[in-house]
């Protein structure tokens, strides 16, 4: 007998060789028709497969990111043996799950791929899978492995096996097809009801450059040929608020060929938006007691030794700037944490002063390759709504709670209620990997766990995800779609005070360090502003908006009158423009929804006579024929609604 | 009988022979008296040379820069002499005069010079002056040039002459002192009358710090003592309103060695300074049509390959950004211009949707050696107060007003009254150094010209002053010491234009390209705050100093209403706060009064139970004990009185 321990914390006694799957069946028949997949003592495997000793024990279902993973990789053997089976002789490499989904990279030789072969492969793939088979992993020696491969001439997956030692080596077959696997896979490919290639993109052998060239083919399946339809659905919304669609099309943000990937050039409605942005954050921030500053975006290289970023980043990022006379060296700066501590070293402190909370909306630059830009949301420069608190480690609590409560402002008043949060700590079994004394570490995590439980955050712990330098508080929203992303951040940190020497006097007249908080509520800028797109689909808080409405004269003869609505709106402190272009209303009024006008002022005739306006809302709603006050008062309601104040 | 032409176009025959001096005579014995120098076919000589020849004429007094020029010149070879007598040995290299007074730069060999020498110095320079000798220029040959500085192992002068030319070289003489020396003297050493010895610094010989250092000596002088006295006096205060001394004591920024020189790192006082700058400008501009962007403070390369500025200034400058694949390079912007005709180049523009007028607080950067950084107003990264106006050539009259009347509400604003303006146009007789066609350069001076004459500017014609790509007008303000200072710029562009290929489609349907107008009325927001602090002595104007008003509670007692107070100015947007400190009311308002705080209010008995405050004045006017909401009327109206909206 052996002793299997489940994720909540009960011990099930079976016979030694019992697979996971006998374990589900004896917890219940209903659970173990779920299960797809397994962990037992860290290693992913079959459901199948013996359990010959003690050990822990998770089982996965499909909804499971797990079970995912096992799905999507057992689905990507499948469409790796209908491709062999309509493409004999091509020669097959890696095939991984992916996020969404898998890829398989194939050599096809002198054959090509294009979406109009997809709907052959997936009746192949989806016939195979009907019919049930097996996955079965088996141990193959190393000589054996490469015998295979080589007879194939197959040189990718000899590669890989030559790097595998002898004895760790494993087949996977399923029907007449046969792949090297490590394993992890669902039981049978019946389970397998319904799959969709995605795309097909180049990819290089081993993501390097100098090697051959592969072709990537994207896929996702699913469990039910329903949930397949829901993903492209959403698939299908997620490109109609692609940031990138949307940002062009609302005028916000683009991009230069000359002045260079990754470098976004804001465009006026796009640089006005960011600014209410910002103007929203530093009058919450003046409340909360911040205090802005303005930094340089480059420093001397000393500058980053000191603070240890130029080790950790130097190489990989934007190389030194050097000078004519080539003694001095500057770096962009990819972080505003250092140039922060020298405004504190400005002068020296007192217990009394502290906290001093630093604010600015820093312009930071970090490189990335060219492949992984993405949009707002992957860049070479980017703006964080940055600020770094400086505190005696007494005042760590208060200031942890307070961030919280101006992070929750922050996401509140942008329509973000469905969020969650990561408390990222030390893994306590590894105490060489951080610097700071033990005490400031409990007193650290504590402090934020305290705060988070008092906040009413909805929070997980994640041990050994702190930074080397302290603990950290991260918040991840979901957006419209259902998608989750990282925004926000909270970090305590112990490491760059004690760089910089940063020192304040106590009530005990001696030196002390204070404790840092880096903070950044929306994270950068363009990655916010692009969520935000995705999110609302360009439908904008109205306070936020570009142009809150649209005055559309019914003809020619009412523009004098649409003016000067026009010119009493602007006294209300009301966005708007005037749609003066020899249209007829009703394309007028199908633009201005293309557009995300939210309000729609119509003025014909009568409304002149009467001195009103009549309002149609975004979406089609009808106010009627009102006065210009009573759309000020309802503006004004609607924004005060959503903004509130700090 | 020779003619001389005289600067009002008036022609005067004088026998050949006759000096400058004589033709001053000729005028009138009065006139006579003030002459020291001359310029005759443009080139400067003594007034006592013999004029042999056809030319033009012009006679300098003291109240000329070129007569300073000379008077300060011949004084450096007063002093020169003195030195001389006094540390016999030295070896003399040059000794010009410069925008005040003169310096020399001498060898000392092992000897030194400081301030404590100064007096003597002064004393023996004004004796040989007191001995009214003549200063006399003679040809010499180089032979015999060379002959007496290798004699006197003075291998500068050597150096110097071995550089010339044989037949072109003079030496100049006074009592018993000889120099060599192009010419430019006063007539004899009697004219000076107080000489001040200022400063002692190194410098290397020929600017090369490769070459030997020497010591350079800083000296002044004037034909009247009582300029003397008033040159110091003036130096002192602008010594007191130095605004990096101000800078530091109102904690408005600071440098860091770290973060490196030339680059200001702003404090909070000042960032929110700063701000409320930014944000005047930024109010007029939206009224004046202005729509902000923001770009990156980087761009490829290529960029400014395209814009010119690679060739012009690559060089001198920030060297490229290298990336770990070694094959982009990105470079530092100097300049916003290239982004913002990136921004323009965003979608086709069409006549009807220009003048489009892009501004951004920009901040670029540019390389200055060390020895050139001067606090805020020589760095080495500065936000210019940028706006480029892309219009049509039609409408550059138009928008060239326009700027020039948003020019002058900011300088009205900020108590700038006395300001005079520079417009810089075309050599005529050098078509070659221009690009753009005879008709836009025409068409873009007479522009300029008229706007200038139409709002009633105070300027000068410079010219030959245009760069190479438009012409363009310069404001220069006089500061309260009365020193000329350079601020914004108006500068009409048909280069960029067209290296970016930037067009608008006309009325006509056919591509045109757009004329640019760059433009900054603070010129860069460093540079406009540090000529503020230095203007004003840091007593800002109300709406926009840091602090306006301070509370001084007489006891701690009356803390409590203190705070009160605070709150209720805050509630009124007064920017205040509460002197606490256990100090005598005496003592805070001393320290007040030093840190330019523009209002005190004291608070005790009487105020409490009346609910008043009792107003004291930066500068010691009682306005007796008043209401807080009268104190906000009156500051409400000094605020309005000198903030008028655009």
């Amino acid at each position: 007998m052996i002793k299997i321990t489940l994720p909540d914390g009960s011990i099930r006694e079976c016979e030694k060789g019992s697979t996971p799957m006998d374990v589900a069946k004896s917890i219940s028949e209903g659970f173990a028709r779920n299960v797809i997949s397994a962990k037992f003592n860290d290693t992913v495997l079959e459901v199948t497969t013996p359990l010959l000793e003690d050990g822990s024990l998770v089982l996965y279902s499909w909804n499971d990111a797990a079970g995912k993973k096992a799905f999507w990789h057992s689905s990507s053997h499948v469409v790796a043996q209908a491709i062999e089976e309509l493409y004999p002789g091509v020669k097959l490499t890696i095939g991984p799950a992916i996020d969404n989904g898998f890829y398989y990279d194939i050599d096809l030789g002198d054959t090509s791929i294009s979406d109009k072969d997809f709907p052959a492969i997936e009746k192949k793939a989806i016939e195979i899978a009907r019919g049930k088979h097996n996955f079965k992993m088996h141990p193959v020696s190393k000589a054996a492995a490469l015998q295979k491969y080589k007879e194939q001439g197959n040189e990718y997956k000899v590669e890989l096996i030559e790097n595998l030692e002898d004895g760790t080596i494993t087949f996977c077959d399923h029907d007449t097809f046969t792949d090297l696997c490590r394993g992890g896979h669902i039981p049978n490919t019946g389970i397998i009801k319904a799959i969709k290639i995605l795309s097909v993109a180049g990819a290089y052998w081993r993501g390097d450059e100098n090697k051959p060239q592969l072709t990537r083919i994207y896929g996702i399946s699913f469990p039910k040929q329903k949930e397949l339809t829901e993903y492209l659905e959403l698939l299908e919304q997620a490109k109609q608020r692609d940031h990138r669609k949307l940002g062009k099309e609302l005028e916000l943000f683009t991009f230069s060929a000359k002045v260079g990937q990754g470098l976004p050039l804001w465009l006026p409605k796009g640089a006005a938006l960011r600014e209410r942005l910002e103007d929203f954050l530093k009058k919450a921030q003046k409340k909360a007691g911040y205090e802005m500053v303005i930094t340089p975006h480059i420093g001397q290289k000393e500058l980053y030794v000191t603070s240890g970023h130029y080790a950790k980043y130097g190489a990989d990022s934007f190389q030194p700037i050097k000078t004519p006379k080539m003694d001095e060296e500057f770096l962009l700066k990819p972080m505003n944490c250092p140039h922060h501590c020298e405004v504190y070293n400005f002068k020296p402190h007192s217990y009394k002063d502290l906290p001093k909370r630093f604010a600015e909306f820093g312009t930071v630059y970090r490189y990335e390759q060219s492949g992984e830009l993405h949009g707002l949301t992957r860049v070479r420069g980017f703006t964080q709504d940055d600020a770094h608190i400086f505190c005696t480690p007494d005042q760590l609590d208060e200031e942890f709670k307070n961030v919280i409560d101006l992070s929750l402002y922050v996401l509140g008043s942008l329509g973000f209620d469905n969020f969650t949060a990561q408390v990222s700590v030390r893994d306590l079994t590894k105490p060489e990997k951080y610097i700071g004394s033990v005490e400031n570490w409990e007193k650290a995590e504590s402090a934020i766990i305290n705060a988070a439980t008092e906040k009413g955050l909805n929070f997980v712990i994640e041990s050994g995800e702190a930074a080397f330098y302290g603990p950290k508080l991260d918040f991840m929203v979901k957006d419209a779609l259902g998608r989750q992303w990282q925004l926000g951040t909270i970090q305590v940190d112990y490491n760059l005070p004690e760089r910089f020497d940063l020192t304040y006097k106590g009530s005990d007249n001696e030196l002390h360090r204070p404790v840092m908080i880096h903070r950044a509520p929306f994270g950068s800028m363009e990655r916010f502003i692009a969520l935000l797109l995705e999110h609302t689909g360009g439908n904008f808080p109205l306070w936020l908006i570009p142009e809150q409405a649209i005055i559309l004269p019914v003809s020619e003869k009412h523009e004098k009158y649409a003016e000067k609505v026009l010119k009493s709106l602007e006294k209300h402190e009301i966005r708007a423009l005037v749609d003066k272009r020899n249209e007829t209303v009703g394309k007028k009024i199908r633009e201005a929804e293309m557009n995300k006008l939210p309000f729609m002022l119509i003025v014909g005739e009568n409304e002149e006579a009467e001195e009103t306006i009549s309002v149609r809302r975004h979406g089609g709603e009808d106010l009627g024929s009102i006065t210009i006050s009573d759309f000020n008062e309802l503006v004004t309601t609607e924004i005060n609604s959503t903004l509130k104040s700090f």
